[in-house]
This record gives structure tokens, C-alpha cells and sequence, in this order.
């Protein structure tokens, strides 16, 4: 696709975890519950349709449905969690750093797991122990350790050296009632690595019990470098894009693109995000607004309160975007997080796509069934940033 | 896909440009305007869906829109515009030939571009300078030269000779307010090719004023050798097809892909179209019916104007056509030109496939957002001929 630069600005709202399935109690999603007058509206007057973000049946993470949305395919583009964690808490990469994600946890005196994240310690409880983990080690060897919090029980580790790579195994179990795992080396020349992930556990087994601040011990995964990925403005001749978002791990991946980070409190105010966006809107071409709660209370198991904030979300956010004259605007989510599964699941996700050359679908309202009777059918996320290029007018045409 | 021979005949008519977006005034697409009995009546016992020529978000040009519908992906066929152009005159290739699509046009005395197109200067004075230049230029060095007219201020240049390369870059700037550009060679072996058609133009910009013609200078662009292209009969078993168009570059794309092309008048009367199809129909087995203006009007914005192109072709075409028993019959087109974009655009084009063996979608009327409903859903056009070749009984089962 031959791109050209235009005026028109793009808005790409993500609802995560938008997708449900219909509640045996309420007959519907909790997107057909929500009352959305101005998504149903919207949906009217704008090309609509259904995205997969990975492949039919396949459950996104929410990095590789966000992955899929920006426009690279996810299968091809794996990016740590560890990087991603490092970006969203502001991290800047050095050479030769690689990342893991850490989790507080407890294990009991045979050193087995009996709660992964600690009870969901709180988040000044994770700065203090990363303050100590910091001091008593600052280093192993030839490699530099450092500690950062994230939110609640999450943390980052980093470890900064010659040789270090990242082919080696987690020692997260991803279940209690067992032992912590052993890291071990997947290629010979990763075994320095996996010695010093296993010394950094075995130090941490020996100093928290001390602090008796309630986490004992921790499990890391999703060792990970920086990734080389395509920027925005390369990939799309997008020179000004923003995030919106206040959770890390959405900052870190859009961060990865080469967005600006808005600078946003970290609570999830919906108002916050609409006043962020009118406050940048001039000075930008490109804006991903990030509604994350959606998602979580989606994993709740919680349909009601997923509907909410679907329904604040149509009440906030919506109308402030809507105002803007003359962009394009697509709304969708990362995936699907039905209650009634309390996880993200592989159905695919309704989206709509506003512009002044969009084609009317006339559809009823803004919801899964309605959108899959929409006129762009269900098709892939990853070709989903090509249509909003061309609406903006920002793609040439392909032969004479 | 395993092919066979069988009687069945298949017609695929092609209205470029058809589809489109709705248009504030009329609030509704120019094929929903158009009044289109036959066609409704048709869509409804045909299989419907919606086509995309080639890619998400891609507005493809008229010839890889065509390539993609004979089924030729569009990005592995890419197909210079001066050859398209030397067979659309009926021009028959040789050994060595390299052929530029020119364009007659006005620089002022500072050589500065003041109109591409030379006022849409007229064919006979074309005829007029194409013979002149013919006369003056026959030969440079070992190559040559020969100029073909072909319609208003477009001509097609020929180049004959050993050493002929086409990797050189377009003297054509496709702006006005700058001068032409030099061709530069953009391998080592094109150099001549380039240094020949710099000498080319400086030539007709010492010969045209002296004729006081209008057009001063000339511009070049998609130098191009004959492509080696799969033909029907190899690719289809479709020994006899023909192609009724009335456009050069139509006929000369029919030609590359081994059709025969009609004798049909310059002019594009659509009662012209329909008695060549009668005429010709017991003698080939596979007809491409092209009707041209409905993009041309799309491309002026007047919506109007190409909703009554639809209205005729739906008049004196369709009961012509499906007055035919036992054929495979397909309506389309090469890409949409929504009259509201006065442009070709990325939007997906309507579809019917009637045969005996047609699923009936039992949709209200032949239109994008009808179609959008259609059982064939959104597809890739390159799909679209094996589509054709199943319904006519051309094809073999796969396994056992």
C-alpha cells in the first residue's frame, strides 16, 4: 500500500474486552444491554463489521490484539510482556537490557505457591520491596539487576550486561500448589542468563522473609528484549500519534510504535481520557484511546458492571469524539471478554468506521449480532488500520 | 484448481466504476438510484456478495482491477501502462519492443509544465502530430522510433532495438507548475534506453513549435515491455473468448490475456455493446463486456449522470444477456468511483453470479449495501473467476 499524508485525522477507540457472549440471565451481551444511544447512532451512518484479531478460535492477549489493531500481524510480531511492562511504567531501553515481568508472591515453607500475586499486594507495598530488592541487588557478576514497580503485585526486572539472551524458560508455574520452576537455558548460549535469573530468585527467597512485608517470593516470565518493530510514522507516515491510556502495559506497546504518551492520571476517569483528548486534538493526526475496565470487569465475571462502563463509555467519550468534524473514527476492542467466561475469548469483535466517505450500514444498533450483519462482514484486525488510512485519504491509488 | 472442458458460456460484464457511497443530496448510492429492474430481478435468484480487487483499503486502478476479476492477482501481474496502451490500439508487439504511454502537452518558455494534457487537445490533431513526429524521428542510433495516437492528448511510443531496457525512471512529472523530468536509468544496462528517450524529447521539443499545434512538448511514463502473462486458453481452457469494449486500454489487456477483441465503433453506445454480444454469441465461449463511462462520470463527480449510465447498461444490456439459456452470467466491476469522491476509491464492488446452480440470495435489489447481504460475502476478486469456471461445469473435483 503506497501512502500520501493528509489533514484528515484518525481516532481508533479500543473498548477492551468489548466482545461478550449473550447472559443466560439477561438474554443479551453486555453490549446489547448497555444503553448506547450515540454507538448506535454512530453505527448507523458508518461502515460496520466484525474483526478477528489472531486467527478463528484463537484467544488474544490483550498486547497482541492491541498488535493486531495497529496493523501488525500478531503471529509475527511477539513481544514480550517483560518490554512491554518496562515502556508502560516509562522505562527508556538501554543497549543490552532485557526485561522480564515479575509477580509477588507467597510460598509456603516446602516452597510451594499458595497465591501468585500475593494476595494482589498493594501497589506501596511493591515499591518498597522493589526499594530493597534494589539495594540488596544491585548486582551479579557482570550484571547490573534493577527493580521497578508496576501496579499492585506486578513488577519489572531488568537485567543490563554482555551475553544476556532471552531464550529461556519462565519460572512462573502459572499455577499454585506447585514449586517454583528452575529457569533453564533453551540454547547453549543462553545458559548464563538462565544461572542468573535462578541466583536473582534464590537472593529474593533469602531477603523478603526478613522485611515480613508479605510477599516471600517471585515468579518471573516473558523475558524479553526490545523488539524491532516499525514505527508509525514509517509504516503509516504518521508523524503525530497519541495514546491515551493509563494502564502501563498499553503505554509500553504503544510506546513500542513510537506514539507520545498523553499524560494522564492513573485512574481510569472516562472524563479524564475525553479531556486529555480535546486538549491534544490539534496537535495530533492519530489517537488510540484505551478504555481498559471493560476488559476487567469482564474477567469479573462481573456483566452488569462490564455494561456500565460500556454505557459511560457511550455517554463520555462518544459525544466528545463525535464533535470533532471531518476525521475518521473507528471504535472496537482488542478482543472479546464475555462474562459470562471471566476471560478474554476468541470471538470476534464489532467495529464501526466513521467517515465522510463511509458507505451507511444502516444496521440497528451498535452491538455483535447487529455487526455481523454490517457491510465490511468480519475480516482481520491486522488489515483493519489500511481502511482507516484510506478513509483519511492517505493511501495513493495502486496502478493506472 | 483442476480444470475441464464444458459448453456453458460465461459473461462477464464489467461496469467499471460501479460502485459507490452514498451521496448526501440523494441519501443513497449511485446504483441504488439508478433504477435497475433487470438487475434487481437478476440479483435476487443469483448468488450476491461484495468484491475487493486488491487489498483492504487499496483503490485500485482500472487495469489491476481488471486483472484481478480475469484472476490475476493485481501485485503479481504488474502490467506497464504503455503497453496496456500499444495493444489497446491494436498495435501487434514485436521482438524488442519497449513501449511509453506519452501524453501531448504545454510548457512555457521556461520550460515549465502549464497543462499535461495540452488542453485535451483533440484525436485528429493528434493523428496530425503522431505523423509528423513519425517522419522526423523515424530513427536515433540503432533504435527505432515510432509513435501511435491513440485518444484526445494520449499516444503510445515504441521503441525497437537490441539493448533496450525499461528499469528507468518517467520524464513525466504528473504535476503542472515544475519542468519535466530527465529519465534516469536506474539500473547500469538502461542507460541507453534512458539517454534515447531524453534525446526523444528534446527532439519534440524542437519540432512541435515550429508546427504551432497547440502541444509543445510531450511526457513520458510506464515503459514497459510485453508481459509474459498466463493466457486464457492455458490458464482457463477458455480457447474462445472475446472482449467487447470500446476503451484502448481494455482491449489491450483483453489482448495480453489472449482474448479476441470485437470490431466495435469508437464511440460507446450501448446498443453497440448488446448487438456485438448477439452477434458473436454461438462463436466464443467467454465474453468480457466493458461499459466505460460510468466511472468516467463518477471521476466528474456527477452522480447523476453515472446512475444513468447504470439505468441504461440495466435497459438495453441485461435483457440481452439473460435472454441467454444456460450460461453463467456475471455483473460487476473493476473498483467503485463514488461520484461524491470524483475519484476511484478502495470500496468494495458489488457482485451476481447467475447460473442454473446458483444459490438464490433472494436480496432486495443489486446494490453495495444489498450485496453486503449477499451469501458470497466480501471476497477477493482474483477468487471470482474460479467462481465463474465452477458454475459453467469447467472445473474437476478435488480428491477422490
Amino acid at each position: 500500500m503506497e501512502l500520501t499524508k493528509s489533514q484528515t485525522k484518525i481516532i481508533l477507540l479500543s473498548i477492551d474486552g468489548l466482545g461478550g457472549v449473550d447472559h443466560p440471565e439477561y438474554d443479551k451481551t453486555e453490549l446489547e444491554y448497555a444503553a448506547t444511544p450515540n454507538l448506535d447512532q454512530l453505527a448507523k451512518i458508518s461502515e460496520t463489521g466484525l474483526i478477528t484479531h489472531v486467527d478463528f478460535g484463537v484467544t488474544p492477549g490483550s498486547g497482541p490484539g492491541h498488535l493486531a489493531l495497529f496493523g501488525y500481524p500478531p503471529e509475527e510480531y511477539l513481544i514480550g510482556r517483560g518490554v512491554l511492562s518496562a515502556l508502560g511504567v516509562g522505562y527508556k531501553p538501554k543497549r543490552n537490557d532485557i526485561f522480564f515481568r515479575g509477580n509477588l508472591a507467597i510460598q509456603d515453607n516446602n516452597g510451594i505457591l499458595t497465591d501468585r500475586r500475593a494476595g494482589r499486594v498493594s501497589t506501596e507495598t511493591t515499591q518498597k520491596i522493589m526499594e530493597i530488592l534494589n539495594k540488596e541487588i544491585a548486582q551479579i557478576g557482570d550484571i547490573k539487576v534493577q527493580f521497578l514497580p508496576e501496579k499492585e503485585h506486578r513488577f519489572v526486572l531488568i537485567l543490563n550486561g554482555e551475553g544476556l539472551q532471552t531464550d529461556i524458560t519462565d519460572t512462573d508455574p502459572q499455577v499454585t500448589g506447585k514449586p517454583k520452576l528452575e529457569s533453564g537455558a533453551l540454547t547453549p548460549g543462553s545458559s548464563k542468563t538462565a544461572e542468573i535469573i535462578n541466583n536473582v530468585v534464590s537472593k529474593i527467597d533469602t531477603i523478603l522473609p526478613k522485611y515480613k512485608l508479605g510477599p516471600n517470593t517471585a515468579l518471573f516470565r516473558g523475558v524479553s528484549s526490545l523488539p524491532n518493530i516499525p514505527q508509525f510514522k514509517d509504516r503509516y507516515l504518521l508523524d503525530k500519534t497519541l495514546c491515551i491510556a493509563t494502564y502501563p502495559m498499553y503505554k509500553g506497546l504503544s510506546t513500542l510504535v513510537g506514539m507520545t504518551i498523553a499524560l494522564s492520571p492513573d485512574d481510569e476517569d472516562l472524563n479524564h481520557l475525553a479531556t486529555t483528548f480535546s486538549n491534544n486534538y490539534t496537535n495530533y493526526e492519530f489517537f488510540f484511546i484505551h478504555v481498559k475496565k471493560a476488559d476487567s470487569y469482564g474477567e469479573d465475571g462481573n456483566f452488569l458492571a462490564k455494561a456500565k462502563v460500556i454505557e459511560q463509555t457511550d455517554k463520555v467519550l462518544i459525544p466528545v469524539i463525535t464533535a470533532k468534524q471531518d476525521c475518521v473514527v473507528c471504535v472496537t476492542g482488542d478482543h472479546s471478554t464475555p462474562a459470562i467466561m471471566a476471560a478474554h475469548s476468541w470471538h470476534p469483535v464489532p467495529v464501526l468506521i466513521h467517515s465522510k466517505f463511509a458507505r451507511r450500514s444502516l444496521i440497528n444498533s451498535f452491538s455483535e449480532r447487529e455487526c455481523s450483519k454490517g457491510n465490511l462482514g468480519t475480516f482481520p484486525a491486522q488489515h483493519l488500520m489500511k481502511l482507516l488510512l484510506a478513509h483519511a485519504q492517505k493511501t495513493k491509488k495502486f496502478g493506472a
